[in-house]
């Protein structure tokens, strides 16, 4: 039976005082939805069925490169964390898995399996760090890691993301994400084509030890932290690497990873038409990889997204691309964006469903471009929160998910077990 | 005999004046290159052996949807465009081709033909336009050309660029290049998927009329004339394009084709080690397409381009890749203009043929960055302007080209023969 | 009494058959908003009372440097511009003026007055031309207007104005905006510092003869037609122009004419604080001055903006910017483009106004920036369609204006008088 | 005396084996300015007479917020950076200042400027730091200092600014730099116009204790690290501050915290024009906030933004703005990075010094774009190095700076005295 940290007498307290006006707003929800022809309990079983994964670091408070401002009852290690998941699940009914990172998160698998299973979470793909020194590490990735120039960083590295297919076998996982910050500060500091090289070549032996039934993500980056050159710069060199590595091998979408003004909805159409979408790492921005919450900055784009996904669906059955929240929280409760922006990739899904893609069709055909967009805009426009709250709520989530969770006083609970952390300088700037 | 439309004369007693000066600083920068183990000659036969093709319409006065204001003595038609392009050649000796426009320079093959071979000209890639309707065009590309909704108008499309490659058969001509402007202006307008479809179906039955020793260029570019998706919108999309079609399909390059802050010299590097760089149209932008002239803007970004092109020909003696301009001159001279970007183009050439590529690596091996890009800035920071001169000076050609041009009073000439323009708003915002 | 290009009876119709569900629709969405303690009737008369200019040339298809494709029955003059203005006006209830751009729109004055007034339009700012040569113009502006180094092109550029500011004080115009295409396209071709005199000594000019109770607008752009640089580049020059002309002097700014990222709703507050914010030319973009359909690309943008108009106007009862749309059509019918971005300009002004400015406060001053954005999300998210609609029905306007536009069949009417335009290539590239 | 960290003596052996070189490039090179109308000797004493400070914090190894991967030799507190600045002075000849970051280099003020003087070396601009908590803080900056919501935040870092000056004051500094990193992160976060409020009061309490011959700069900066919005974002609002404090205060520009594509090159000549051009904080950049080594990314954009300064002293002889490199070093030895740095800004000055501004008006007067571009590239083209190196040598510094600091071995004789630090990742991503 699945454990609930937040006491589900809150959750139905919390509810009792919404359902009323919610079944209102459902029902004239539905009727207008009846008028255009679309079931609302038909999307609302479609959004019921849709979950985004949690990434373990998403639960801790972020920073920049000038500082981090710790906030209250931070999770102390990954078993606090997967806490913090079990909230996020709970509430919003979303999110049924949970994404680690290696080391971050590393500990006795079966601890870690336990841990989960305790509130029914799953483990999302494992994510590799070869971007960041950890402790004791012989070879440093100051100069790369998967593509050094030096043999022994591109073993090293390797091994890195063996022990990690290792570890999520253990734990039931079945994909690996490898995301690497090497490229270059200065012209010429690397030779590209031999870096790229290397790059595959390091791929090449962790794609070989891949199970199979499992499935290799690779995401690219225009750039941060190399400023000049990122070897995985764009969906056109992840495209490469996908195709020379083989049938598991898929390419990840971060939303915040492009030049400035992409097209990014037309980069998903693009993969998926090609066979080598695997999925997303979702998230917003304004400027680079800021990673904002989901939905926050752009709400139009993330829609754009999925209805390309709605798209790619309706071609193809087969069609699952993973789907991830990865977001940095400097400036809020991360369970509350983490929540907020669950529903926020679910309330784009939601969306996207409600496209007439026959008149959408029609109207492409008949090169009528005001009616196409306007086929979008008129899905975009309905406010479909009553079918994201009528889901959670039969689920057994809070139909106003922050009132719910301020409401249960988890954060000050946490934060009267969980030591402090000082703030302070990061130092790098 | 070629012929020559300036007056060698004129050329010579420019020259004369000139070339004491040019003798002493040859070889005071042969004696600095001899301390860097480089011989200046041997730089100076790879320089002189370097062309760069002039597209025809370069030589006219471009404009903006704003407004276009004709510059004096423009070129009445295309035969009045290979005189400019010949005046071009004799000054730099630097562009030995023409590239054609069809329907713009469309006249009688033969006619054509003997018009350049006058000057010794040959024809580079023939250029296809479907994002414009020619008089008399059953079907409209408002919506799109090869990739339109429309079959018929795919077909017409696709029978346009068959006819460039009758007519570029028949003056010798062994390169296609497609440019198309389709994607869309709303969201939904289009489906990304279905257009690129009919995109690559198009394509197909152009590449099938191909002949054996033809390449076919296709060239990617972010937006404009479509201002929300583009079907051939980046390199990724253009090495899928090149992928699909075969061997003869080549991704061709055109500097301001990308997004902001794009690192185009790396992709420049992959599609050379992809086997799928076709070639470049070289000019310079600060913001968009804004096809100012070559080097004026960012000119170590196009070294550092041609620093991955002779690093690119040091691995494979077959790499060729097929250069041109491609500028919109809408306040200069664009014969003064062709004629020093052509030199710009050289001169990032000859920059790059002085790097110490054995220092450059053992930088690179040893994560010498800062060693690593003074191999490059110390390359850079020659002015080899005496090496292009002397180069020129030798088969010809002017020492100073501005100067040369402007005594010779060319420009004045043609405006007495051709016609003024009349001035006035484009009437297109 | 206003006349009415479409027939009243066709509106009539069309709107009987929605009425219903429209009413069905508002009560719903009133007993919502109830809950959030706003009353439906206020936003929909706040709404009622708002109204967004149409400029002459939007009613035209607009193209790009490529190329032009002519749409059906475009207008001929500025009198066919004022009958399609004029139903626009009609069917959104929302463009109660139009703005004249001169010289393309250049007629007798008393004319222009007669023929708008028959629909009850007005006329809004007065838009001088200086960025292409008119015919028979002495001077030309290939080099600069207001700015160019020569001054007999200076003063026939302030002449211009002072023409332009003539016509409309017999039309009824209070004010006149001046957009120049000034700049340069090379490092070095201005001096800067120079020019910018020039600039604002032939602004002081135009300033001198403006009546008192006008304003003058002055709009920034960062490039285009300049490609290197433009002399009113940013909202930074244009507050300086505004600063240094006078207390008439205000800033535009037009949503497409910012550097990638920029934030412009933040630059909307600094001009509203400091006193100079003149109004807006409203569309969106993704690349550049892409003049796309206002609210077409960046939905929430469009509302953020809102968001900083409603809240000036909390602080400044006497602040009335002016509210322009300056769209280009390139393939849709300009009047529907037209018509769904007013709506569109509508529907975030009434999105901003249901924003709860002391729950966003309270969130403000205690540091919670989830709840401060959800406060704007719970806003935005709301479906305010059925507000605008019967706004529209109240006031003898269309609730479907798509639906009830094209039952009208304008389009294909003025067809049959309205002659084709040929197609065809702009032959600027 | 002068304290010389480097042995003297292994600065002459280096120079030894280059001066005969040396000799015969600056002669010949003075030859060739010779013919353009230049005395070499006098723009090698304007160089001469060039100084760019070095930051405190720019000696250490930079990082991002991924990682950070210490090099060698770490200087362990101020005192030893003073030392390490000391050797870029001793080589460079170019940095006599140091510019210090409270609380980072907070020591006894009278040792700071002891240790200082052993070396002849002065101190440039204090600057505060409230984008991070310091230990001990009672207020935490996380959502803001100057700015902030809560006054008590606010005063907090008023009153660190004012202790900036005091220390300042002692040391013998006269300006204070203030750079904050207040903005928000969610749209509704921050009232911008409240938060800019608070901003202009919180620095009218900071200028009201600057002393009468001190400076005040402000510093803007696009974003990072706030992502949605900052409050000092561009040049416009900095010109704002500047003008709303008064006379002593300027603004500074960093290179790269502009918006893509923005022309920086007019920033500065538009703030030179009004007054208010404070002075730099040097560096490049391709994507953001990079801080790379100046001119290591796009050279002529240093050069045309000296070619500003330039231009501006020849107009007010009074025109001083203040130079500073600030730069992160994340994968070469600081000290290497900010001598090449330091020489390639005194290139571009040097480089600007040769443009011949009457050839360069007469093309601007006569529209001759062309010529007047040429103007400066013939002008960046030339090779200065002999200059710089000329300048060096006869001061004492070294010919060949790289080879000169890696024969004198410092940063090994420094690895022994300073303890290596922990590699790690900085946990926050």
């Amino acid at each position: 039976m699945t454990e609930h940290i937040i006491d589900p007498s809150v959750v139905e307290a919390e509810n009792a005082k919404r359902i009323a006006d919610l079944k209102v707003d459902y029902d004239t929800l539905g009727e207008r939805l009846d008028r255009r022809g679309i079931s609302i309990d038909a999307i609302k079983d479609k959004v019921a069925g849709f979950s985004v994964a949690v990434p373990s670091w998403g639960v801790g408070t972020g920073g920049t490169r000038f500082a981090r401002f710790p906030g209250k009852g931070e999770p102390r290690d990954i078993f606090d964390k997967i806490e913090d998941c079990a909230v996020i699940a709970q509430l919003t009914q979303a999110t049924k898995t949970v994404s680690l990172h290696i080391p971050w998160d590393k500990a006795d698998p079966n601890r870690l399996k336990q841990a989960a299973s305790r509130f029914n979470l799953g483990f999302d793909a494992m994510n590799s760090n070869t971007f960041a020194d950890a402790k004791g590490q012989l070879q440093s990735y100051k100069f790369g890691s998967l593509s050094a120039a030096d043999k022994a960083t591109r073993d090293q590295a390797i091994e890195h993301n063996l022990e990690c297919i290792e570890i999520g076998k253990t734990i039931g996982s079945k994909a690996l994400t490898v995301w690497i910050g090497d490229g270059s500060n200065f012209p010429g500091q690397v030779n590209f084509t031999r870096q790229f090289e290397h790059y595959l070549d390091s791929m090449k032996g962790i794609y070989a030890a891949l199970p199979d039934d499992w499935r290799l993500y690779t995401e690219h980056k225009m750039y941060e932290p190399a400023f000049y050159s990122t070897v995985v710069q764009d969906w056109g060199t992840n495209y490469l690497i996908a195709k020379e590595l083989g049938d598991k091998a898929y390419c990840l979408v971060d939303l915040g990873h492009h030049a400035p003004n992409v097209n990014i909805e037309m980069i998903v159409a693009r993969l998926a038409q090609f066979g080598k979408l695997g999925g997303f790492h979702f998230n917003d921005s304004k400027y680079g990889d800021d990673d904002l919450d989901a939905g926050s900055i752009d709400p139009y784009r993330l829609f754009l997204v999925f209805n390309e996904l709605v798209d790619a669906e309706s071609r193809d059955k087969d069609f699952h691309p993973a789907h991830m929240l990865d977001q940095s929280h400097n400036v809020t409760d991360p369970i509350e964006s983490l929540m907020l922006s669950a529903a926020d990739v679910q309330r784009a899904y939601a969306q996207a469903l409600l496209v007439d893609r026959n008149a959408l069709k029609a109207a492409q055909e008949a090169n009528d471009a005001l009616a196409a967009t306007q086929a979008l805009r008129l899905a975009y426009r309905t406010d479909v929160e009553p079918i994201l709250a009528m889901s959670r709520h039969e689920q057994g989530g809070a139909i106003d998910l922050l009132a719910t969770y301020r409401a249960a006083g988890y954060r000050a609970k946490v934060a009267e077990i969980r030591p402090e952390v000082a703030a302070g300088s990061s130092g790098i700037v």
